[in-house]
């Protein structure tokens, strides 16, 4: 097991604490974490982003702080109280759990989020531009909670719907929508809650960048009945999600809410693997989309190999002077610590479209990894160029 | 520590765990909880109401299942898992907790709910009237996120707005509000998560028992900023929250949605502490209000005394005739398994009521007590009589 303590823990050496914390250079400046639970002092975090957290578990024989694929040791007092604090982390969001003696529970200092395929805990290393998603006392949009009953997958779905500053005043208005896609063990509550796009989008309508325009958040997953047993592998989707978002969704939304339907209003984005499923619908639908997002992903994932135009999706960027009229904007983005495969993939991908002759816009996330904070960037980035 | 094990532990015997469960009558029906979280096969429940959670701790050395006031006992297999159960728990729902070596933690099979002061598990006994509340393939209203300023409070606030099936369509229908609570150590989420209320009114709705109508649920603990300690007292919170509901909440709704701003369109009702504190916001506006609801609590709570109507709420009772015209349905609803104080001081609530002359409605859960499938009915009842 790997272990990392750049952040040594004082907690069991309150004596000594400030030479000790001096000689390793613990930064003694912890704050509780944003996205903690009511009143609960711990998680905190501190300028240099360590994670320090505490729990009482008189009994326990080994507690551990798990985050960044690191469980770092804790320590207890004389009180039955564990303290411990994490190497630093990049800034952002990032899930994380606790070990108590083998077992893997969330932290019970903070909220939870969807991610990793559980309801976990997550905490918010405050990021430098951190002013993009902040809750301020801007004009706010509406996130709306849709349950329906989808015919293809004979199942109960739901999707989160931000409706813009303005939606209910002005009733004669019609809006564009961007259809926003969630990434591989996380659900249609992801964009909302860590990735923060209703305040993103608050705040860039605020300042006139971005067009006022409704998001329509899914799940990407979407299996058919008799296909179920795709769901223990969720990086490889079944398609089912493309023919609920084509004959399902986008009917349901185009009838519910004051949209506008033609295809310059029209965009879809998503990260990861839902990069790589809007990827597909998007080719596969050009009549309907005419903006196309890739957070952290393509559709040529995870090979890093020089795309064949002739087969890759089933030739959709064959015509390149065909796609690069259609799509008035193909938006491709990553953070600079993401980890192969996704460098060499997008890497390939994009080399194929400038031998296409399709124009794109790319953008990298200044040292942030495959994590929420390189999402949200991205959300801000690509939102502003929509549907003007 | 009390310790009840009408359902024991079987994990740890599997080989003779039928003869076992006879002799001890454990209902071998066990079905895994509708809360949990996908894929996840724990915590179940049995069709005798019985709970039972499993979890590695392959390193713990005792782990408690914590649920309804009782810890108990898990036991631990040879592969580190533990698995426990407990006694029959009433049907509908209950927050629970899992104790590992001294440490309190969330379940990490359930999905997790706010109540009893923290962001925890939670799980669902399958009712026999759960028809009332169930997800079914009728019109769906919309459950929306509002984040806003409060100018009293100095601080971010968030309501949830329900909305009726049919609001969207119908731009120049405006319709009847109802403002609704939730208790002491729950927050904002409570009626829509485990509260149900979109469901309850949608199917209502549907089939027409209930005029369509928006529900606003809004977090009923609200301090100035110079009263802020009265945080760590919220079963007495300082009235500001009245303040913030009369001169905030409500002008904010009835500017931004389609509302019926007559008196006879607006209701107000809540659980517990939101019962004691929706009773005085009524009482204090009955302008206002023509429709109360105090589902578990009134506003002589916890005392059982006879009601001295000349004090009570300033004299708000004392021309009986006035509230009896003015308050065109006065509901109060309690669970028939509730503790003291709550009948005692509902009764004697009661009783001046009917020595002021004062008409209302009294409805009794059966077999619940001071907890949400008691409120989740007395919202179905409530909601019938309301804007008629």
């Amino acid at each position: 097991m790997k272990k990392v303590k750049l952040c040594i823990t004082v907690a069991a050496l309150v004596v000594s604490s400030t030479v000790f914390a001096q000689s390793t250079k613990v930064k003694e400046d912890f704050k509780p974490s944003e996205v903690n639970q009511p009143r609960k002092a711990f998680p905190q975090v501190n300028s240099r982003g360590c994670v320090r957290t505490q729990i009482s578990a008189p009994e326990a024989n080994m507690v551990q702080l798990d985050i960044g694929g690191v469980k770092y040791n804790m320590v207890k007092d004389a009180s039955g109280v564990w303290t411990g604090e994490s190497a630093p982390q990049d800034e952002g969001f990032h899930y994380y759990q606790l070990n108590i003696d083998g077992a893997s529970v969330p932290d019970p200092g903070t909220k939870y989020f969807y991610g990793a395929g559980r309801w976990g805990s997550g905490i918010e290393i405050p990021a430098h531009d951190r002013e993009i998603y902040a809750l301020k006392d801007v004009p706010h949009g509406l996130v709306s909670e849709l349950n329906y009953f989808s015919d293809i997958t004979k199942a109960w779905r739901r999707c989160f719907v931000y409706t813009p500053p303005g939606y209910e005043a002005n009733a004669g208005k019609s809006y564009p929508v961007l259809y926003l896609q969630h990434g591989s063990f996380e659900d249609e509550t992801g964009w909302s809650q860590q990735g923060k796009a209703n305040l993103i989008l608050d705040n860039l309508i605020a300042k006139k960048k971005a067009e006022p325009m409704i998001i329509v958040m899914d799940n990407g997953y979407a299996f058919k009945p008799q296909t179920e047993q795709a769901v223990g592998n969720p990086t490889r989707p079944a398609m089912a999600f493309e023919e609920v978002m084509m004959q399902e969704i986008i009917p349901m939304i185009d009838a519910r809410f004051r949209t506008l339907t033609n295809r310059e209003s029209r965009a879809i984005a998503g990260l990861s693997m839902g990069a790589n499923q809007t990827m597909r619908i998007a080719m596969n639908n050009l009549g309907h989309f005419a903006y196309y997002g890739g957070f952290s992903g393509t559709s040529n994932y995870p090979n890093s190999d020089e795309i064949d135009v002739e087969t890759f999706l089933n030739g959709a960027f064959k015509d390149g002077k065909k796609v690069d009229q259609q799509l008035k904007v193909l938006w491709l983005g990553m953070g600079t610590k993401e980890p192969e495969p996704f460098p060499g993939s997008i890497g390939a991908f994009r080399k194929m479209l400038d031998k296409q002759g399709i124009e794109h816009v790319y953008y990298e996330s200044p040292e942030t990894a495959h994590e929420w904070q390189t999402w949200r960037r991205s959300l801000y980035q690509y939102a502003q160029l929509l549907f003007k």
